[in-house]
This record gives structure tokens, sequence and C-alpha cells, in this order.
């Protein structure tokens, strides 16, 4: 980084928090885009600078109808990455898209951090191999909250970024887990359990019976194996994976609302009193399972590589890319890369250290 | 088995099904084992014979209770295996049990099927290594049954048999899973799905690629990847996957309605009208979600063993043990397992069989 380094305990950064904006990102982009910039700006003020990257002559015009925004910047892009396109090819084909130019003024050290809603799998690759990994980390994870019965999230990783881990990556993604729990959420030597089908330390398959040793001796408050049950329980802060699992179970889980309201429109239709009572319901039960759906939640975190990116629901709407926006510089300031390196270096655990 | 080949197509027995109850399973044994032996003769009839296997102090005053009940007999067995015994040492070390002798019984072709609200694991392991597999079939597996927008559900499996599967595995969990939803639930060449990360061929993990291929000329009705959003929207009829993450999904799921209601109870607690509406709503919501735990819907087929066993939730009631009767009494009727030898010999899909 280019900046003279502060000699305050914690804000490693002193100066505005340079966000990197993909303007094209999300289904609905540049608007949403647009608009959840200024709502950022509007609450952060002169702790950031907002750079939004894509099609100028889509994003200028949209950014001038909106007065009292002199700290966007705009930085023009003529390619769009598609929620289909192959991940792992952008970084070769596609260094024109919105997606590549954002991650690689990251990576020049011209912004402190990236925030897209566009192709997660693409954000993850081409922030992987552009920016490189933090050192010690075997493979950068994403992570994702789920509402627990105790009221206190849980954080599922990994959720999709590696299928096929090995013990090793478990281990880390449970360091890197913790690092941001303990610094984001607030949450002081978190606990974390090894998702299984049974509790009893020998259970489950080779990878998660070498990974159960590996993550008693990694620094971090393991307690032990837990189960699909647990999630929702709020057994634990955070419950560690395999991508594979971890991708089905978080799909799996953002499925239930339509489902449920399919149910429940199948019941509302034998009958006045049916409709009126699922009528009342309808807000109480979206609200209970809307923090399943990251979308709502306003972005998870790509952990473990060498930058800050954070990564959200291609239907994000301008408060979610705000709140996105808020997250990474919150990450910056609070120096999680700096911090995961340190507890990768030192097993004894993220908290046990003079942070 | 000792009795005589019928001549008649489908019904290989003319004569009543043998049933034994593993009558000291559940958590309330044996009284709603009873209770379960009883309301299932009311409806068999002279169709089935049942067997309770237990305690015999315990079990025969329970009967004497009830009139009308010749056709139970009583076996005793006097010990029983917990919940949280290891599955694997029954077959050596509790052989006076419940559950080993009455599947002993079965082994010896004194009974046709086994029942129990018991150790899950358990059963699976001493079915498995007592009466052995049907011939082709590389493990025995464990479905269950998930509720869908369609109506029509889904069959999951594996969900816990088998860890680490094998490409082979899968493809015959595909197999074994089709006969069972083609005879016992009536669809015809139901469609297949393989539980993956995406849907594109190339996803996954090394196995979940490998059986890509294995299940595209196995017979099945294979009809590609599926994402976990795929089993609650009812995409297919049958979800493939090793037993770790259909284990996790599974416990998952089951745990939605507890969640569901300690969210709705907070909600309830903030006034008089959302206490009445949660309460008119409560009846509502656990019957949306019955289904997804297995103890309603009165237990899951162990398929692939010599034999017929179907497991139940330990807290199985007196109707779920019941249902759980008339499924083994339907299994053997039908000729599931017959009929999945039938179809891993001939690779042509079990349907394009003359059954």
């Amino acid at each position: 980084m280019p900046d003279a380094v502060s000699s305050a305990p914690l804000p490693t950064h002193s100066r505005p928090v340079r966000v990197v904006l993909d303007a094209m990102g999300g289904d609905h982009a540049p608007s949403n885009e647009v608009q959840g910039a200024i709502l950022a700006l509007k609450e952060l003020g002169s702790n950031v600078e907002l750079i939004l990257v894509g099609r100028e002559g889509d994003v200028t015009p949209l950014l001038a109808k909106h007065q009292g925004s002199p700290s966007i910047r705009v930085v023009h892009a003529p390619d769009v990455v598609g929620m289909g396109d192959e991940p792992s090819s952008i970084v070769k084909t596609r260094r024109e898209s919105s997606l590549y130019v954002g991650l690689e003024l990251m990576r020049q050290g011209l912004a402190d951090a990236f925030v897209s809603a566009g192709n997660t799998g693409g954000v993850m690759a081409t922030a992987t191999m552009l920016c490189g990994r933090i050192p010690g980390v075997s493979r950068p994870t994403i992570g994702s909250f789920f509402p627990t019965k105790t009221g206190r999230p849980t954080l599922l990783l990994d959720v999709g970024a590696n299928v096929d881990s090995k013990p090793k990556f478990l281990s880390d993604y449970a360091v890197m887990g913790s690092v941001y729990t303990e610094l984001m959420i607030g949450i002081s030597r978190p606990t974390v359990g090894l998702l299984n089908v049974g509790e009893e330390e020998g259970k489950g398959t080779e990878v998660t019976r070498e990974a159960y040793g590996m993550l008693q001796t990694n620094g971090v408050n393991f307690v032990g194996n837990v189960e699909g049950r647990d999630i929702l329980a709020g057994t634990v802060d955070i419950v560690v994976c395999d991508g594979f699992e971890g991708n089905i179970v978080l799909k799996f889980a953002e499925s239930i609302l339509g489902f449920l309201k399919d149910r429940f429109r199948a019941y509302a239709d034998r009958g006045l009193v049916q409709k009126l009572l699922i009528g009342a319901f309808r807000p109480v039960l979206k609200s209970a399972l809307r923090d399943m759906d990251y979308q709502e939640y306003g972005g998870v975190p790509l952990l473990g590589i060498n930058g800050v990116a954070i990564i959200g629901h291609g239907s994000s709407s301008p408060l979610a890319l705000s709140n996105m926006i808020k997250r990474a510089v919150e990450m910056v300031r609070k120096d999680v890369n700096g911090t995961i390196q340190k507890a990768l270096a030192t097993p004894t655990g993220p908290s046990k250290e003079p942070v």
C-alpha cells in the first residue's frame, strides 16, 4: 500500500477508505449501484472515497441526477460480465469488464476494497488470481451468516468457493471465520464447530477426521463436531465445512421462504378466513426468514485474498449495496486481513494476540 | 425363503406378511409399539402376522390390556439397544437385544420384514451384517422424503448410511430410489438429479463428476445436476447424494420448524394481537412443515439389504409405527428387492422391465 503507516493502534488507514463499486454487477445495474453509492456516501461522509467502475455513458447521467455527490468518481469499463459467464475465463478474456477493471484498481493499490453484486464465482476467481492470497492462507473462502434461535448469527463457511477441501483448508476457514466474527461482529473468542454427521470425534469422512485434529491446535475456539440442526440452533458462532455441502445447505435454506409461501398460498385458497390469516402472517414469516437470504443481509465477504471484496446477490437493493460498502470500509479499518495473517502465523488464536 | 413360490405375477407372498416389530426401539417403548401394532393389525387384518420382540414381562401385560389381538406373537429379548450405542458393535456384543433378535428372525426366514423406531445406525449396520446385500448392490442406503412446492414428495438419498460414497454407490442409490419411488409412490419413470453446486456437467467434486457419467448409463431417468434449492422445489423425484451432505441437509431441514417456532414466540411476546395471530397460525405452519420430519411420515426404508427394514424416529407415535408396519407389508408384497436386483442386472432401467 502506498500510504504512510499510521502509528495509531487499530485504524491502519486514517485517510478515507477507497472503495470500488462494480457499477454493472447486479440485475438492476447501474441504477441500484448508483443509488447505493449515494446512500453510503451520505452515511459515511469523508470516511469513504467511492469509485464507480462501469459504462461511463450509463453511469454518469444517473449520477448527475443526484446532487452533492462530489466524492464519487467514475472509471470507464466498456464490458459487463454476466451471471452465466465462466468465472475462470474472466481474467484472460474479459479485461475490459467492470469486474476485472475494478479488481485491477485494488491490485494496483489504487483502491482498498471492491464491492460487487455480480457473478460470485467470477469475483472470487478473478480476485484470487489478480490479488493473490494473504500469506499463510491455503484457500480463500466465502462465508454466509445464518439466523439462529439465539438471535446471534452463525457464520457458515465455506459456502461454495472450494469443493473437495483438504483438511488444512477447513482449518484455515476456521481461523478466517474466527477473526472476521471477532472483529466485525464483536464476539470475543467465537466458538467453532466442524459440520459433521455426528458429534463423536471419529465421525464423518476422512477429511473431517483429519481436520478435527487440526482444529484442536490451530488456535481457534474449537468445540467439536456439530450437525445440520446446530446451524439454526446457534450452537456455535462459526460452522466450518467444505464448499460442497456449505453451498447445498445455503441454497436449501434460501429456498425455504419460497416453499412456505407456496404452501401457504394453497392454504389461503381454502377460504376467506384462511386468506386473511395468511395475509396477516406473511410479513412475520418474511421477517423471520429474511436474513437466511444474503441479498437482504447485504453481501458476504471473500476472505483470504490480498484485498477486501464483498459480494452481494444479483438482486441487491440500493440499501443492501450501501450496507456492502459500509462493511467493506469497516473490514479495511479493522484490518481483518492483517489479523488473519497474524493468526495463521501464530496458532495461539486470534484473541490471544495483542491486536 | 422357505415358503412356496406363488405363480401370481406380482404378489410373491399370498400368505400373510410376517413383520417383526422391535418392541423396545422407540423413546416410548414398548407402549407406543404395542399400540402401533394393534392399530396396524386392525387395518391389515389377515394380511399381516406381527411378532413383537422385546422384554416379555413388559410387552405381554400391555398386549393383554387390549382385546382381540390374537395374531400378535411375542418373542422375548432381554436386552435393549439405546440410541447412543455404537452401531457396529451390536452384532458382536448385543445378541440378546430386541434389535438383534428381531433381525436374526428375518435372516432365518422366520419373518419377511423388520420395523424399528430405535437406533438407526444400529439397525443399518446389524441388518447389513446379518442379512447381507441384494446381489449387485454396492452399499445399502437410507432415503428420506421431503415435501415440495409441487405437492409430490422428493426422495433424498443417501441421508446418512454411507459417507465418502464412491461414484458406483451414488449410481446404485439412484437405481434403488427409482425402484422404490416407482413401486411404492406410483410414479412412473421417476426423474433423478445429482445433488451438486451447479447445474453444468463439470461441476462439483471428483466423485460427482464420475457419478454423472454412470447415472447417464445405469438405466435411471437421469436429468442432470440439481442444487440445494431444487429439493423443496420438487424439480426431480429423486435426489442422489453422499450420506454426508444428505444427513446434514436432513437434519438442517428437521430443525426449521423449531427455529421458526422460536422466532414466532419472540414475535408473540410483543403484544396481544401478535400473540393471537401466532396462535392462529401455528397449526398451518406445523402442517406445512410436518412431513419434513420423518417421524411424522412414518419411517424410512433401508434399501439394498436382503430383507425389508423400516426405521422410524425415536419419538414415533403409535400411528407412525402403524404406518411403518403397513409400509413394510407393502414393500414385501410389491417385491421391491427383487425389482432392485433385476434393475441392477439390466441397466435399461426399472420401468422397461416387464415387472
